[in-house]
């Protein structure tokens, strides 16, 4: 396998357009995309599609002032937003601070309005980290919905205009691009319900039961990026 | 409106046979009973149907070692279980101590297992308390379903086995039985459907828009315990 630097500046060397969809919400873009940058991915913030600035600007378009209840990495997205006498929840991935208190505290923002919003970056289940699975929004957003009895707004994958919205960023149609990911629901599932094609790549969190999933089944498999890649460049310069 | 413990004396003086169903996961039987006789109940521990102890047995009957997702205040009730190499996870009322270090632990052990099993004391989506409302067992029962993607056992009401236990202990029919409850769903629906007939007292959470609730019909309303009790033993009598 090429390293990941290489793979990127091959895509980034054709005529592709390219774009960074994350459903990371631990971590604001530009401490992603120093990661990114360590790893040898020529990246900038602004190519980068990702559930915080997509909810801010759902925010502000509405006048919310959201209680967050977010890990302190992705903060600072937040720091142009007024969250004074807050009239929704905004729930991430929020890892340790999802504490009893936070947790009622959020509760409670949302029982005391008439009209109760509660946007959720994401709904994984899970991810995995070195030291094991850990726990992902979507448990605590499902908490909060049975808590108060309504539905949360998902901002992120597989939510349809949070693809809409990376496409229309670099001016291409659903039925000319090709999503890449691991994730056969949040990634594959969610871009073919927009009209996009989709690989899974087998990294990640990519499981062998996948390519047999009762509902979503991909495009096309391959073993990592830089294979997608190849694939994809091939189809190109046909 | 008489002290409850009046209440109390006059049903004990009676000849109906009483048993006191709580969905109290936070207390020990012994500090529940404790609390009621301070407010002048004349009750010991062997008339209280609670989640704890029939969670015990369940656990017992099949051999399960739980890992406790508990509030310290009921810890004492599972002394006897064994609790080793987890098996399954036993969820309750955890208050402060659904941190998210304890909710990945039992998230983690769930996942290890081959038939997770998870059994709920309740599944309440929150209680009032001076300080406000307080989410309860309901919310983190249902986060770790979505997580895991199964479905919990709840121990308590509304489950009919919780209200059949109670029953069978002072050995009386489902039709003989008059339930007395504040809670519309968990207190009346429940023991309706196991053939009981229901009184809502207004008290305790009991709403106004209870007496409208679109799947629940009490079969009466009375404006406290005390009503309640002289309109059973109205009835005694004839």
């Amino acid at each position: 396998m090429s390293k990941p630097g290489k793979v990127g500046a091959r895509l980034k060397g054709s005529r592709l357009k390219v774009r960074f969809c994350t459903n990371e919400s631990q971590k604001s873009r530009a401490e992603l995309v120093g990661q990114l940058r360590r790893l040898g991915f020529d990246i900038s913030e602004g190519e980068v599609t990702a559930p915080a600035p997509a909810a801010c600007q759902i925010l502000k378009e509405r006048g919310l002032r959201p209680y967050l209840l977010i890990h302190d990495g992705v903060r600072s997205e937040f720091d142009q937003i007024d969250t004074s006498n807050p009239n929704c929840v905004v729930i991430a991935d929020a890892g340790e601070s999802f504490s009893y208190q936070n947790m009622n505290n959020a509760f409670q923002v949302l029982m005391e309005l008439e009209n109760p919003v509660l946007i959720s970056l994401g709904k994984g289940r899970y991810y995995k980290e070195t030291s094991g699975l850990m726990l992902d929004v979507g448990p605590y957003m499902k908490a909060l919905e049975y808590a108060c009895g309504i539905k949360a707004e998902v901002v992120g994958k597989p939510s349809p205009e949070f693809f809409k919205s990376a496409l229309q960023t670099i001016g291409v149609e659903a039925h000319q691009a090709v999503m890449i990911g691991d994730d056969i629901v949040g990634d594959v599932g969610g871009a073919q319900r927009c009209g996009m094609r989709a690989l899974q790549v087998r990294t990640g969190k990519f499981r062998p039961s996948d390519e047999h999933h009762p509902e979503v089944k991909a495009d096309g498999y391959v073993d990592n990026l830089a294979e997608a890649v190849d694939l994809l460049l091939q189809h190109t310069d046909k």
